[in-house]
């Protein structure tokens, strides 16, 4: 077993960034478009999973038949969706501390989000992350999204970092299956609406409220 | 203890219309304009319950000083904000279908919302329920909603129904303490984002995904 210092590896929308019921009502406008309802709790449990697998478990779970030009064009819609609603985004609590405590401590961090770098751009703004000089994997990067672990393997790898050091903090089950895919432990955060249950029932080690009370427990993670 | 045929009372927002997320954004919204800036997930987990209580939690936990003019003036801003996103509400799948075979099956049913008319109209004409001819209890006919029992002992009053013959059907916790509150059985629903775990832990007993997902299982509950 490895007994290094860990490095932390985020997911950004839910975890870093308070946007998730934005996506899931802007997923919402863009399936109501092309002609697919469905409830909008059902889309918020499937929010963080990759966009491909998402649209293949929605064709497959609703029986909706749409060609492929159609498919296609969701992720656009999607995208429209969102910016409408980007107004009312914020950095979640206590997240830009968070990633200043982590460069003040020199501990290595990352982030891996199953969002394009279109969407995830603003977002990262908003934390004063920038992709140029921090780690930063977005879905453009890999071939495979959450619950694939090719993002946080990928962050691992920039890092220089062993995954097995390395901490993955999320909100949705998506992230804690692909930190436990990655053989990374997963933290989770309540602060993207999912239930501690669910995450503790997917493997995460660990639950908080969100990046403020991760703060405050940090020590209890490992990190010194 | 009573074994007559069971009535049914039930919430409306989460419970039977697709209505929680756009409600959870409108107070984002109307908590922003006040200067409040709440996360999206805290302000889910407090969905349901009575607007005043909701308030008074909120100044509370945040810490924020609001003059008794700028909080009167908050389901205003809430109700403007939800009206913006009314467009994209739904009847849930099965909503419509269980409330015709209720009333095929003369089992008696209310539905008792701690949201006022002015908001819940429009929802109860997607259900096609219809304030004149079915019983419905809203927040203006009481002194206290939700987690206190008032609404859902109201409806059974109305309904001629001992209140320990009531299922009372809801997505949130609210429903659900306001429900043992008035010593009735709570079912809960997934429909509004809670999880399981939260709905079960409340003291629900019995959990369903959503009117469809009820519909097929009411013999489960007692209504034959």
């Amino acid at each position: 077993m490895t007994r290094n210092a860990p490095a932390f590896i985020f997911d950004l929308d839910g975890t870093l960034i308070d946007s998730v019921y934005q996506h899931v009502l802007a997923w919402h406008d863009a399936l109501s478009e092309v002609g697919i309802e469905l409830s909008v709790w059902r889309i918020h449990r499937r929010i963080g999973m990759s966009g491909g697998l998402f649209t293949n478990m929605l064709l497959r779970e609703t029986g909706a038949d749409l060609d492929e030009a159609t498919v296609a064009e969701l992720p656009r819609l999607h995208a429209a969706a969102y910016k409408k609603r980007a107004d009312s985004v914020r950095a979640l609590p206590g997240a830009r501390a968070l990633i200043a405590h982590l460069r003040e401590q020199n501990i290595p961090w990352a982030i891996g989000t199953s969002g394009r770098i279109e969407t995830a751009g603003p977002s990262l703004g908003m934390l004063d992350v920038d992709p140029e000089r921090d780690v930063v994997v977005t879905r453009d990067q890999v071939k495979h999204a959450k619950p694939d672990p090719d993002l946080f393997l990928a962050a691992a790898e920039t890092l220089g970092t062993d995954i097995q050091d390395a901490i993955v903090v999320g909100d949705s089950i998506w992230d804690v299956l692909a930190a436990r895919r990655a053989r990374a432990l997963a933290v989770g955060l309540l602060s993207g609406g999912y239930g501690q249950d669910e995450l503790e029932r997917a493997g995460a080690y660990r639950v908080y409220d969100d990046p403020q009370d991760l703060l405050t427990h940090l020590d209890e993670v490992g990190a010194r």
